[in-house]
């Protein structure tokens, strides 16, 4: 028997802390409880970490705080396309979709995807579309997706782009992502990530949400791990099966191996970069390299959120 | 100084001996030898990895006799859907496509992307010809990779899967990708993999191809490889980055993780796999659980090429 744990995140492009009310801090604040108390409900109950990272994270997806479902970032198109993925870390079975436009919380696409557990894994753009409506996921226009925060960051960003002051943007603006990894009574792993890109990103550009090893992974003999930050460089680096690799083959601890991506591996490449993780034990990590990342861990000692450092 | 060498593979998807003629045979070996050609002549003339990949896998995306661009499987709908990757092992740049319908040689268009080493690595479906077509890369209708070939395989298939005779159709129209992994004289790997999926697949699936430490991986400081057959299982194993994490974090060499992982990991899958790869001594291997694989090999010794076991 383990203690059942999991932790979120929603995404290490915060709003700096400068520009942040104590209004909306606490909105923030009570989005990530919200998330954290939906997936604590499974596995309190004794449930699975695969349905604890799907509540969970559905949860952040209906949140317009979040980057991610409703809330999502507008694209150079001014559209939204989403990408998201989940892994079981008891049979390594996985579920993606990338750059879909009607799939009103893919997570629970992704989470049936795993469940079948067979071909197909991954699906991309109008054939995951199809794929959700014909298995009779709720569908939406892709207007739904739109807020008007997330419009206005896409006049603010495409303002900087003529400007040529797109690198000054804040975090916040550059990438964001929400994520879950859990620990269940049973000793099993499972990590999710989901993602509306980043304000602005081209039509059909595709980060590291969606690619098992990069954005996600779960193992039971190992680690669970959602991450969030420049997916380009996590892509190249495999982030999470590394930190698992890390762990498996090299005998380094969840620590060290996630310390060893987050700030040594990635920091030359400036990229912003964070994650949330735990091992087989229930430790947990919720290392980055920006100035804060929307983050809560549950646990049978309580609930905790956090979003810059304490 | 190392001693150039490159391996190609076209697909561990053959036709079983039994029905492959001796003419079709020797058409499938002249198409492997062509392709080793156009990659040998770069890393011949002091060229990079990466080129000499990007060369041997356009030959092969441009000959019927593979299936990746013109010979592409035909999907569901009887269309064409086209994946391809590329990563450069001396700086970890790596470029994708996943579900594209229009570019002519996927190849080519991942190894600017990767050229370019920024924000897109990966592009998915509409975007991804919109990319290509805006950087001047080869724009086709559709129906340019289809084939009499592959339209009577979707025609085999759909009849195998009214009459429930799926299971035993043959692996030669259940996968079939192309891929290549190249050493320069200068030191560095690179690989490459490209595919059109497989004959019938969902409109919108991805397997392994595109993905990066899945079926593509190439690091300096370990191996090259590309990989075939069952993505779906590749992308739960990340195997590319498995067997690269095998050797830099395990001490194991390129033949043992290799063998490992097609041998060991996945027999149980029974999935079909296959992979072509090469370490930065230049050792290599073509290890595959089918009945065959079309492969090759290019080095100062001149080149072989094999379809089933010697």
């Amino acid at each position: 028997m383990s203690v059942p744990t999991l932790v979120i995140h929603g995404g290490c492009g915060v709003i700096p802390r400068a520009q942040m009310s104590a209004a909306r801090e606490a909105g923030f604040r009570a989005s990530l409880r919200a998330s954290l108390e939906a997936g604590w409900a499974v596995l309190a109950g004794g449930g699975p970490a695969m349905a604890a990272v799907e509540a969970a994270i559905a949860v952040m997806e209906d949140d317009p705080n979040f980057n991610a479902g409703h809330g999502s970032a507008f694209n150079a198109d001014g559209a939204h396309e989403l990408d998201a993925s989940i892994m079981d870390g008891a049979t390594l079975r996985a579920g993606s979709v990338a750059s879909t436009r009607r799939i009103r919380n893919p997570i629970r696409v992704v989470a049936e995807l795993a469940r079948r557990g067979a071909d197909p894994l991954m699906l991309a753009g109008e054939g995951a579309d199809r794929w959700a409506a014909d298995n009779g996921f709720a569908m939406v226009e892709n207007g739904y997706f739109a807020t008007d925060w997330r419009r206005a960051a896409l006049e603010e960003i495409r303002a900087r782009a003529r400007a040529g002051t797109l690198a000054a943007a804040p975090e916040s603006e550059k990438h964001g992502t929400v994520g879950a990894a859990a620990l269940d009574a049973a000793g099993h792993l499972a990590a999710g990530t989901s993602t509306g890109g980043y304000t602005n990103k081209m039509v059909g550009r595709v980060g590291d949400s969606p690619i098992i090893g990069a954005g996600t992974w779960a193992d039971d003999r190992t680690c669970a791990i959602s991450a969030t930050g420049k997916g380009e460089f996590f892509i190249r680096k495999v982030l999470a099966h590394e930190i698992h690799a890390r762990m498996l083959w090299g005998g380094q601890s969840l620590a060290e191996a996630s310390r060893a991506m987050i700030h040594d591996e990635l920091s030359g490449w400036a990229a912003g970069a964070g994650l949330v993780a735990l091992d087989r034990a229930g430790n947990t990590v919720m290392p980055y390299d920006t100035e804060g990342m929307y983050r809560g861990k549950a646990s049978p000692a309580g609930i905790e959120v956090a979003v810059y450092a304490a």
